[in-house]
């Protein structure tokens, strides 16, 4: 799923930008979209359900992003009542944010280019 | 194989646009690669074998992208020393150099965002 879309009906322009760090991918559409889910549900495990991802895969993925930062990411969270998860590390949500500022500059840098590029599809 | 790249060493960015008309996707950096390769070669055989793609996918690729737009972007030429080929009409021309330009400008409006994630990533 991408993460930023430009909607212009009947067009939509899907705009998804891959980091790479060298044969690594930093950062991504997919890996953005599991930093997102993870800060939003406040772990791993449910992170994956909602992206009905397997947990090992997930791991894969914030293990790959911990190490092309220079700190992690993501880090557990221990206890509390829920019995512990995930968050966002501070430079976590930084680096989620300017991903997003990217995908944004990058959609909103070819919205007068798609009025153009309307004029020559099939008409339903 | 992504069809624009920002190069910021020791980040690469590849900045993807995939363009849906409906549930089709008018045209991506798949599709247009291929368009780029027919230009070149001057036929949709030599276009497959460039990028390494059977006849029958590429004609589905072809055939696709000529029902999105207002007229088909790649015809047939018939006759000559070749035996015929293929060739982008200046629809095709036109749509292939407004997805670039789409690219470019995308690839060009996230430039100075790079250089604050380059703070971010892990030296090597």
């Amino acid at each position: 799923m991408p993460f930023t879309t430009l909607d212009d009906p009947p067009l939509k322009i899907d705009v998804d930008l891959r980091v790479h760090l060298g044969d690594q991918i930093a950062i991504g559409p997919g890996k953005a979209q599991l930093l997102a889910s993870i800060q939003r549900t406040g772990s791993i495990a449910a992170a994956c359900r909602e992206m009905g991802m397997s947990y090992k895969h997930a791991w894969l993925l914030v293990d790959s992003m911990n190490g092309c930062f220079k700190s992690a990411l993501v880090e557990a969270v221990k206890g509390g009542k829920t019995g512990g998860g995930a968050t966002l590390t501070s430079l976590g949500v930084e680096v989620l944010e300017c991903y997003r500022h990217m995908q944004a500059l990058a959609a909103e840098a070819i919205r007068p280019e798609v009025t153009v590029f309307k004029r020559r599809i099939q008409e339903s």
